[in-house]
């Protein structure tokens, strides 16, 4: 997502998901869940996008939903398969994403954001609504995951993550946009303030439990995981989120280290893509469009001594297996 | 100093010094030491002045050289003496450090930069010559210097400060600008990597000595610290010097809390006007102008442990008396 709304004071407006349509078990939408029938389009450097990716693959739905890739550096056109042979998407045929848009709404000039989630035999997307599209890989697309999947939305547990969800929605995943494309001072100085404020609270939390809701993995580990391992790669400097590091939160260091060493995370995270999309899409930020050398990132290997606060990852299921991978380069895994 | 030129390959080129006159002992110049008569200004932003204001404090200088102070953001007039009542220098009396650099040369139109040295009788500038100004502060004004200031260039040492200061020159103090005023790709990544570089050797040489050179404090540490305890509140985020922050390097980083707690060192720093600056006034790299929050200062006040290395900060000679301040608000303490 990338167009740049802003109130009269200056404070960033994230634009809502146009297409919200659901793929349902139940008969209760026009798209039924069926294997093989959806392609989940993204782009790595997102954080929303990332949220889908991460889900997909702790659940086991590799087969079941194929996965298009877009070019980290999304033009006037919007995202391209530049990555792809002939710069088209081999399953849809495409070569930019916003055809699927408009062939779900022919004439549709609006924003283009991934992730999107296309009905294969037709060309037309069927959803970007990507808190949506993450609940319903939980819970919707059950027959199909794999044996030993975890349970990311347990129900006795939805009103406790709906509730984290919720603030770490408005004061993390989105404050770092807020504080980066903030037109004033003060509207920055907010999104800050809201942010590390949460962030605190936040290590608080999880000081004493491996995962925040329950003991083992969730949506909400999933949420807050996307934001926090691109923190140093791109809002730290980029979005000015400076108060400190995440290398130097160490509460919240750990604990995104033991979620990316887990597999289903780490895997899906190329820190190559996030760098180039953030520092080269926002000239209005950064007009040279220098794309940073750094951070260090030998420490996400590191030991996270999580292990001790006890939790269970995976449940009463087990871990996904781990992909062939170059650490912090999906891409290069995503292909391979 | 601001004006940015590049190389055709777009490499930052830091302007050479116009006005280099020297002021002198021995009268082999026009401008003899003489306590009262110059008037040293400064921006508490700049590395490059602020080396003169450490260099001064600890040879107890301050009654021989008066310090007027510049505002943080310079305009197309040059620098302002806005934090003065009525604008005005209270001891020139002039608006604008251009004025100085005009008497000396009527009709200039050049470069206006601080450190600027100017005689106080006739309102000329003297000089601008950095480098030179602090090495004459240490060997021409002795007979102003307290009882007990440091030999900062000691004689048997100059090849070695001289060595060192010139690999510290072109690496750390002018790299972080050619990476930050870097054009392109190729020129950042090649600063960055100098940097990183030298600062690596930098770190090993000092983790077995407290000093650079010798087991005292000299002209060299003053050098490498007036960049360094930048880095992270300018160099890190604004000009990506980012593989990692100062704090992330515990060698340089013990080594520049231990100066900054030596009176004479953090007593001139000035975080806010430091910020201000930087963020403000290069709007070619930060078009809004928005001043980061960050970082987080409050570890400069921990303790350094380097005194285990040895060393004699002041030689045969004393500390200077600790001057009344708020930790990293110079300015405050320079207008007490």
């Amino acid at each position: 997502m990338t167009s740049i709304t802003t109130t009269e004071d200056g404070e960033f407006v994230r634009s809502s998901s146009h297409f919200d349509d659901r793929i349902t078990a139940d008969g209760s939408s026009p798209w039924p869940v069926e294997a093989g029938r959806y392609r989940l389009v993204v782009n790595l450097a997102c954080p929303w996008a990332s949220r889908a990716l991460v889900t997909r693959r702790l659940l086991g739905l590799e087969s079941a939903i194929s996965v298009g890739v877009t070019d980290p550096i999304q033009d006037e056109k919007s995202w391209g398969f530049t990555l792809d042979s002939g710069d088209r998407d081999p399953v849809l045929g495409i070569r930019y994403l916003y055809e699927a848009y408009q062939a779900a709404e022919p004439g549709y000039t609006g924003g283009v954001s991934v992730p999107a989630v296309v009905d294969i035999p037709s060309g037309k997307l069927v959803t970007n609504d990507y808190p949506q599209i993450t609940l319903d890989l939980a819970t919707q697309w059950k027959d199909h995951q794999r044996p030993g999947a975890p349970d990311l939305y347990p129900e006795h547990l939805r009103e406790e993550i709906d509730e984290v969800n919720e603030t770490v929605f408005h004061d993390v995943n989105n404050a770092v946009y807020e504080a980066g494309f903030a037109q004033n001072q003060a509207a920055y100085a907010k999104a800050y303030g809201k942010l590390f404020t949460r962030l605190d609270q936040l290590s608080e939390r999880l000081e004493t439990r491996r995962y925040l809701v329950g003991d083992t993995i969730t949506e909400a580990d999933i949420r807050l995981f996307t934001t926090l391992v691109r923190f140093d790669a791109a809002y730290h400097g980029h979005f000015k989120c400076n108060r400190n590091k995440l290398t130097e939160m160490p509460v919240l260091w750990a604990y995104t280290r033991d979620l990316f060493q887990t597999p289903g995370f780490g895997d899906t995270v190329d820190f190559g893509h996030i760098k180039e999309h953030y520092h080269r899409v926002h000239t209005e930020i950064n007009p040279l469009g220098i794309v940073p050398e750094g951070p260090d990132l030998t420490g996400w290997s590191t030991p996270h001594g999580r292990e001790a606060l006890g939790g269970r990852p995976f449940g009463e299921g087990t871990s996904p297996a781990p992909m062939p991978e170059a650490v912090g380069r999906a891409y290069l895994a995503l292909r391979s």
